[in-house]
């Protein structure tokens, strides 16, 4: 979105609550919820979607008179935030709005725990990203491979930073893409596991463009996954340990995540596939000597997993059926018992080449 | 030091070993022992230092076979690693060993934990960084700024990376530095901090290069900035929370730690400054308002810290001191209540200029 599209919806709902107060009556605002109930699993888009439940929150409800004064607060300081075209991290914010009152000893805020849902409300009601309020979480995750991404002026070629690799900022709205000629993204669950990829030369070798999420996945990395899969039409294809942690990092990648399901349809890459580790690897590939006991954790999480609607496809209730019966688990790098080549030369290219990946 | 160097040392471990089997001697290894007992702050050299004591294992000795057969093991793999030119994660290195003996159904290894100490021995032993052994930790770390840098072929120029920066890889051994125009290295320790400060083109406004280290710094990150430092002669300024994880986030850098105390020398930076957050600045800068109180696990870290050597320094004890008595701690992002842009065109700058810093 441009940011006088965002200006412009900020400002009609300060000119709501002038218009409300004009008129003698108690300011209101209406927040869509985001509660359980009101968060559906759309199985045709493969997606997390807020329901249409609403909550109002009241000026004149002492119950809401502190957090309507504080969502004001924030939704103020996010619109100076994008006239003047400069981001802040969340605890920034908090910082900056802390004594906002002047003449006042009170704290607006106590602390951070209360600006950070309210920032949720916001971009909830605005219908906006957090990211495009200019407000920032923090970031994490690497990106090499055939693309040019044009930054604040700087044309990188991702293709030419040796080992090491760029960065990827909390915020990727500004990125432009040039000379994409890479076929399709390998999105990458573990650090090492890149680095031994970049080690093999993978994405030279096979022409695609990699990204290491380094675990839960930030939202720079979700937005700019989403982006190239979006923008770019670049197919995009997961590589994960075979537990249910690495299967739960890739199914919010794909669908997004319960917490942020207002933003699914912005961070979420419904048309993502997932290459392993898979269950089946460990006999295909004769692994059985590499894998792990699952512990009680491990087991609770599978039990989850197996109630949630967007696991519901034959191949997940397979693969962590599988996972319970045999008991065991097995990591990316387990891979490296048959050889260090092997996960580069062999594993993903024949994978990816047979189409042997799940939904 | 150079690959063969590195072989030579490895096969003189070997060599020795073949030798006392040949005399119908047990074999043995001489590995220095890293206990607190055997760790020393030099103050001269402001470094954590590992002593000369040293613990025999011998293979005959029933208690030490498994331990002395694993790190014959590592040792192996290793010189193959270097060999081959080829690195390898820890865990990668744990699972090509965990069934190395042939023939055998019995693990060579159990768990990750069993060889992870081992490395530390053999690198130890053999007087070596890991990463010269071709093995790797985790990487953490982005840098941006006036450098070029050499990454395997590619010349990475620091300064046109957008706000997006260079991801430091786990293994910097391999950099070549060119067109150093900087003239110091700012290190800070949140991406937070980082991303302020990018967004106010620090970096170019005060000819530096910058490097957050995202909490407790990696390995890759400590060892780039000591070669910043020793090879290139930058000097370099770290910039962290004001609290006592903060100040040991930099004694570490600085210093060493007590873990790797064999590996100051090559990780630390002892001619590092300190900028920030000091106790001096809440009165000064007129901060009280955006403070917070010192929890319990504060205290008691801060009391450790008094204990430590290398925390005995007038400046280092008074900020400590004046912290307990205040019971508060400041973060960098707490600046942000001035304004967004304090930090990086009054904060720094001045302090910077009228070199007021901690040792």
């Amino acid at each position: 979105m441009e940011r006088d599209q965002i200006i412009k919806r900020i400002d009609e709902l300060g000119n709501s609550i002038m218009k409300e107060i004009d008129n003698m009556e108690s300011p209101r605002m209406s927040i869509p919820q985001r509660n359980l109930n009101n968060i559906k699993f759309n199985k045709a888009k493969n997606l997390l979607e807020l329901g249409d439940k609403k909550s109002s929150r009241s000026f004149m409800n002492i119950a809401h008179s502190k957090k309507f004064m504080q969502t004001v607060l924030i939704a103020g300081k996010c619109k100076e935030l994008v006239e003047r075209n400069k981001t802040a991290s969340i605890r920034e914010l908090y910082y900056q709005l802390k004594h906002a009152i002047t003449d006042s000893k009170e704290n607006t805020f106590d602390d951070q725990s209360e600006s950070d849902p309210l920032i949720v409300d916001l971009e909830t009601m605005l219908r906006t990203l957090r990211e495009e309020l200019h407000l920032k979480a923090d970031d994490k995750g690497t990106l090499i491979g055939n693309i040019v991404i044009e930054d604040s002026g700087d044309f990188i070629d991702c293709s030419r930073l040796g080992r090491s690799g760029l960065s990827i900022p909390s915020i990727v709205e500004h990125y432009k893409f040039h000379d994409v000629k890479a076929d399709y993204v390998l999105v990458i669950e573990t650090g090492a596991m890149f680095d031994r990829l970049v080690e093999e030369k993978y994405q030279q070798k096979n022409n695609c463009i990699m990204v290491s999420t380094k675990g839960q996945a930030a939202r720079g990395c979700r937005r700019l996954v989403h982006r190239l899969n979006h923008d770019l039409g670049l197919p995009v294809i997961m590589f994960s340990d075979g537990d249910p942690w690495g299967y739960y990092i890739y199914s919010v990648m794909k669908a997004g995540s319960m917490a942020l399901a207002h933003e699914s349809r912005r961070l979420g890459t419904p048309q993502m596939k997932f290459v392993g580790m898979t269950m089946d690897d460990i006999d295909t590939y004769d692994l059985q000597k590499v894998t792990e006991k699952l512990k009680d954790i491990d087991k609770k999480r599978i039990s989850e997993l197996l109630r949630y609607p967007w696991f519901q496809k034959k191949e997940w209730v397979k693969q962590l059926n599988l996972m319970s019966e045999k008991g065991l688990r097995i990591e990316q790098q387990a891979l490296a018992s048959k050889s260090l080549e092997f996960v580069a030369e062999e594993y993903l290219p024949q994978k990816i080449e047979k189409s042997q990946l799940l939904p």
